[in-house]
């Protein structure tokens, strides 16, 4: 049942298999190539825009089927050559994660943020592309070296980070649709600025009944390329209808899923309850945000708010808009942590929601605090480089 | 309405529009860059593996928003220096075409076979991932002039010919779910020999009810690389049960899409009629086959065979079967051309199909007198080099 094989599920099966691959890496067999030309500029950190400045150096590991993985390098940042009939070009045979190092001026440390969730996600991507899989210890120990090597790409100060890319495709020069025998993984980092410079600024979200992001029985809980591509049509047209994003349904019943390339959450009251409401996981169509799991985490530790995990359907949504009872939605995602919603246009209606409400700004607070250091977080979230 | 967009529906829109692109590239600005090595070594044809050799030379072209379509270019084939941010390493941005060059005997020329109908599913698949269109009446004679220069690495006989590789990726560095600001075409080559060197050789397909190819409201009916490296995990898992491709079905009533990366076909007998059933382009999530269209307009042209564009359901196909109605089954496409099924696994349940049936070889003998110049088919059809 390859639907139902969701990343969070697998961990356990990925923790037990890091000791059986066929091969392995080593972080201890790690090469630091030493740099030929002079570091990159720096842009000041106030313009740095999202995913376009990358730093000095990038970090590679292949694996061939003959002769497993190789060593870890961390090598100068610059174009890979790449054969124009690798597997990666032509078959979407490609993932990546997302992951941030930030900055603690509470103890002068650099950390990462649950990065084994985005370990466990990886291997889970990379083996349903029929990639190999790797010891994700091995890959936290390299994220950290090359942490270190890059520190002084780490800007500093409230919601700075150094945006780390993980990424894995297939470079086997070969046409047939069939399992790669040469892989690249390969991580590379760019300085990332605060998501909100000017406080929060919430988004609308166009309601998108014709395109659906990913469906129970494709790879929507994956971390593939192929699944962000055919989004980026949709929303252009999206915003050229004002919109910010689009809010992905499924199903006759129009089920919400996500929205962007984010998870969605709702806050509703019923009676006297407040109740936190997000897609599941189990269909197989939702990514695993790793902010979506910590959202949830917190919630389900806090007094007040009650967590749950069933599609919430548009046409309820609407009548709890219409009763008064929908107290806030956002997105959440690692780019922007949480993203407060005032507005979703459903089928020429438009849903006004209260933003930023009581929850949306919590959550980002007690995140924000646990990213940077100023919160402690529960065990092993806050990784020390 | 995305799911609508048929590239073959699409034709007389970007017909229209070819003179109308914002930018365009021309034939006529070839630059042809001189060898600076030997010629490869051609392996003997009989010695040829789908896709895993390539020829000398490779076709290049660059687009850029600002500065548009540059000149193209046939140079050396080799690596490509694509920046490890490149969208079409991370969000799937990338598709391809497959198409043959042919040796024809009668008269020593190249051939082409449709040419026009694979630019017009190119063109439909950039624009789907937010790439820029092209001029399919230039690409088509830029195609005629790679394979001038390669002509040598045509294979001679029937069965061989030199397989055309036309890819587009995205290649801004950029690492935002967004539109790409650099595009690279590119068109490589591979000698192909027989798909059946000894004769048709029928397949087993495993009716899976697990994995979906497509859907609606997806992209399925593009030639995206996304579409492809999720099938090659369930593909290896049939064939780790004893079955050489997938069948693909989608919704509740079990209703046949696609085979491996083929299009799907059945011969079944309604009364006095012979019914040639395949799966419509209308919804959006079938591949607009170029063999599937030319053995839909074959077969509308003969008499004897009545021509169904609605999805059949297993259920269907299984009770046909089961009453000696189910005449013949293949799979369709550039690379097998016809591929006879002689076994469908549905539910535990076995499907035997006569193979290899009367139409099925009918096709597969018109469309290869097509390709190599033996037969003279339909105006434009075969398009000399």
């Amino acid at each position: 049942m390859l639907a139902s094989r969701s990343p969070f599920a697998l961990r356990s099966a990925v923790r037990s298999l890091s000791s059986g691959y066929a091969s392995v890496f080593h972080a201890s067999d790690l090469t630091i190539k030493t740099r030929t030309s002079p570091p990159r500029e720096k842009s000041p950190k106030e313009q740095l825009a999202f995913g376009k400045e990358f730093s000095d150096s990038m970090l590679t590991i292949d694996w061939t089927r003959d002769g497993g993985w190789g060593k870890p390098v961390i090598e100068e940042y610059g174009d890979l050559a790449i054969s124009p009939a690798a597997t990666g070009l032509h078959y979407g045979i490609q993932c990546f994660e997302g992951m941030k190092c930030y900055f603690s001026p509470s103890d002068d440390s650099l950390r990462l943020f649950r990065p084994d969730l985005n370990m466990v996600r990886m291997n889970s991507s990379m083996q349903r592309l029929a990639m190999p899989g790797f010891d994700g210890d091995e890959m936290i120990e390299l994220l950290k070296r090359f942490c270190e090597v890059e520190k002084e790409w780490v800007p500093k100060g409230a919601g700075y980070s150094l945006y780390l890319r993980p990424t894995a495709i297939g470079t086997h020069p070969f046409l047939g649709v069939d399992v790669s025998d040469h892989v690249k993984l390969f991580v590379i980092a760019s300085p990332v600025g605060p998501y909100y410079p000017t406080g929060f600024k919430p988004v609308s979200l166009f309601a998108d009944s014709t395109n659906k992001r990913a469906w129970p029985g494709g790879v929507g809980s994956f971390k593939v390329g192929g699944n962000y591509g055919p989004t980026i049509l949709p929303a252009k047209e999206a915003m050229e209808k004002g919109f910010n994003q689009i809010l992905w349904m499924f199903g006759d019943d129009d089920e919400v899923t996500e929205c962007g390339a984010m998870n969605l959450f709702f806050v509703v009251q019923e009676g006297d309850k407040k109740v936190l409401w997000t897609a599941p996981l189990s269909r197989g169509d939702i990514l695993p945000g790793v902010t979506r799991k910590s959202i949830i985490d917190l919630c389900e530790s806090w007094d007040g708010i009650e967590v749950r995990e069933t599609f919430p359907k548009m046409p309820e949504i609407k009548k709890a808009s219409q009763e008064g009872r929908l107290l806030e939605a956002f997105g959440a995602g690692t780019a922007a942590v949480v993203s407060p919603i005032e507005r979703i246009n459903y089928n020429g209606f438009d849903i006004n929601i209260p933003a930023t409400g009581e929850l949306t700004s919590k959550v980002w607070d007690e995140l924000n605090g646990i990213y940077y250091g100023d919160v402690e977080g529960p065990d092993g979230w806050s990784v020390r480089v």
